[in-house]
């Protein structure tokens, strides 16, 4: 088998159907004699349901690294298991969760959407009047900027991908586009900035530019096609492509058109940027291009050497993903991965290339560019942001994979 | 507002920015006053979850026309609420179900694929070793091949949506590509089918011709990123792009590659067509385009005229959708559709057309077209296919809106 880089990362075009049975490539058992009758086929099975649910062989599997702040009520977040998802797709009920003050359980029939400001006609929403809007659906991904902040640690923690990165999913999202909103409220000359309050207990606010509301702001009511789940904001939630995840407020309950940011919390003592010479940048909303391997990684041990597929995800803020480099020496040389299309602007983008694992030590990597630039190495990202910026932490994860098989998590 | 067809239908460029708030349409009420703070407000909300489940406002949502075959041990179907659903894809827990003999519990680890028959060499594979394969992940509908059978009644049957036509379902599929393990297991000369068949007690089987098996069948082991659903064949299905739902075997434990196919029960008392003529069609795969309004209709009545989105859901097994048609004057006159992109051979594609309901009453139809055609009138299928083949119904549904804003099914 031709190898393309370094350690055993063969050429995309082995996926070429044919190319791996032709290179010898098996993974299989000779079959001999009859197929037995497991005691499943002996009798008939479980009847139909209303809403269904995922196997009981797979219930080990759910939101990881789940926890609150000490001292809050109710802030904290869950994390998308992204080493055990494969495709592009994040299930609602495995969505990433981060809460200020928990989830509030809101009745769609009172609840109201308030624009006003500086605008000609306030107005207001009932969750009816939002049905009859035209809609939008498009798939998007969304990431907390504070996502794989754990790397920012002096040793590399010994967590699994979804604990690290978790912070991130993907989903198509349905709703109604802001800019009509505004469009019929009527906006004055000044107005600049829209500030979004949420309906929880927290009253979770952020100033959003009015170029992005103009541009691809929804108003999202659906997620991969059912109503909002209640922790994603039901019965309708801001969601803004591309941005920190923070400013997409949920449980939206009033947008207000103003000259000005607000400058509220969420906007100064958090979600702004300590920089290395001791300023602060605040409104850094466009969430870079990153991409993380997914399999292999911690927890899922390579069995026996031989042919496997390295997979993970890739994804930027910035228009779409351009390509994912993939190496196994630890950088040394890389190889392109294949892009499964289509190739959505700020969604997920699922990765793929061959790998022969010849047993011994092997350190992955990968690193995906957009049209603005390729993901840092984590001694540059931190010369560039700082050990103490916690957020928008984009640089090139490693998994060591050792002897046995195991991945571990390194800084390399 | 300019009028593109009869009875009020718009043209589609109504839905680009600023159109709508131009015209004067609005659908909101003025607010005046302070926004109140409701009770969800005041404290903090319910707290992380492993695995979300939806609002408890919305636990009304689920499969509909649950129904098991009288003197059947497990034989049966529930339908996706289409009427409820917006965007593009289905999420798992409200996919369709169709069951010969209900849903096997199966353990992963426990469960083997054998290829055999005409093969060089038989093969055996455990869910692990398909883990190493190749994966390719794509959105694809999924249609039972007698969904909208009801419609074949001398009367319109007075029903929702999802009871009518919710025998269809959209996901991303995630899995390895059949010819893969065929080019392994290597095909003898003379191979020309393979027979698939279940773990269900019921042993479902079904014979594929072994030019799809090469082309873009799947042995599907993820639904929407996440592992297959047990309703879905857990831990693993045959999924044929495009083909009738029965052939897309679930619970997958055999493929016996074959010179003829097995004249199964599947395959010949069942989902085979009957024509006028009195003979029958058999190995009818492919699903047909067809097309159906999924707001409004039956049971989302439309609060008071004025502006509304009419939208709907559109596919064919045979590449991609090429257009959808709506007419809200019964046929008589028709405007396109905006299709939602990006539009993806064998997936379910959303269509929208804005609306100016005046009060009256108003017969709503799309029809869609691909490569090969477009949807037939009820009469045209009825002459074409006969009144006694129960398979591949793809006639145009009409919903009649009467002046109090509410749908029903009508034959028009």
């Amino acid at each position: 088998m031709e190898h393309r880089a370094g350690n055993g990362l063969l050429d995309r075009r082995f996926f070429l159907r044919g190319a791996l049975a032709a290179a010898g490539v098996t993974m299989t058992t000779v079959a001999t004699g009859r197929q037995s009758r497991p005691e499943w086929s002996a009798a008939p099975g479980h009847p139909l349901s209303k809403y269904g649910q995922p196997s009981r062989y797979e219930s080990h599997i759910g939101r990881e690294g789940i926890g609150s702040q000490l001292g809050t009520m109710g802030s904290g977040a869950s994390r998308t298991p992204l080493q055990h998802l494969k495709g592009t797709l994040t299930p609602a009920s495995l969505h990433f969760e981060r809460h200020h003050s928990g989830i509030p359980e809101i009745d769609p029939e009172l609840h109201e959407l308030h624009v006003h400001g500086l605008v000609k006609k306030p107005l207001k929403f009932s969750m009816a009047d939002l049905q009859r809007y035209p809609m939008t659906s498009r798939t998007y991904f969304l990431e907390c900027s504070g996502n794989s902040a754990a790397n920012l640690a002096a040793t590399a923690p010994d967590v699994t991908c979804g604990q690290l990165h978790g912070l991130v999913s993907g989903s198509e999202w349905t709703g109604v586009r802001v800019g009509d909103l505004l469009d019929e409220a009527g906006i004055e000359d000044r107005a600049q900035w829209v500030v979004a309050e949420g309906a929880d207990a927290a009253r979770m606010n952020r100033s959003i530019p009015m170029d992005k509301m103009l541009d691809d702001a929804l108003l999202a009511l659906y997620q991969n096609g059912e109503r909002l789940r209640p922790e994603q904001g039901y019965p309708v939630r801001l969601f803004l492509p591309g941005y920190e995840g923070n400013a997409s407020v949920k449980w939206l309950r009033s947008l207000q058109v103003s000259a000005i940011p607000a400058m509220s919390r969420q906007e100064t003592s958090k979600y702004t940027d300590l920089r290395p010479d001791g300023r602060s940048e605040v409104f850094t909303f466009d969430m870079d291009v990153k991409s993380v391997i997914t399999s292999p990684s911690p927890g899922l041990d390579l069995k026996g050497h031989g042919y496997y597929e390295i997979s993970g995800l890739a994804w930027t803020g910035r228009g779409a993903v351009q390509g994912v480099d993939v190496s196994a020496d630890g950088g040394k040389s890389w190889a392109p991965a294949q892009l499964e299309g289509p190739v959505l602007e700020k969604a997920l983008t699922r990765f793929r290339i061959p790998w022969h694992w010849k047993g011994g030590s092997a350190t992955l990597m990968s690193r995906a560019y957009d049209g603005y630039g390729v993901q840092p190495g984590r001694d540059e990202h931190l010369r560039r942001s700082g050990e103490t910026s916690i957020y928008h932490y984009n640089a090139i994860q490693a998994w060591q994979v050792d002897s046995r098989g195991a991945s571990a998590n390194v800084f390399a």
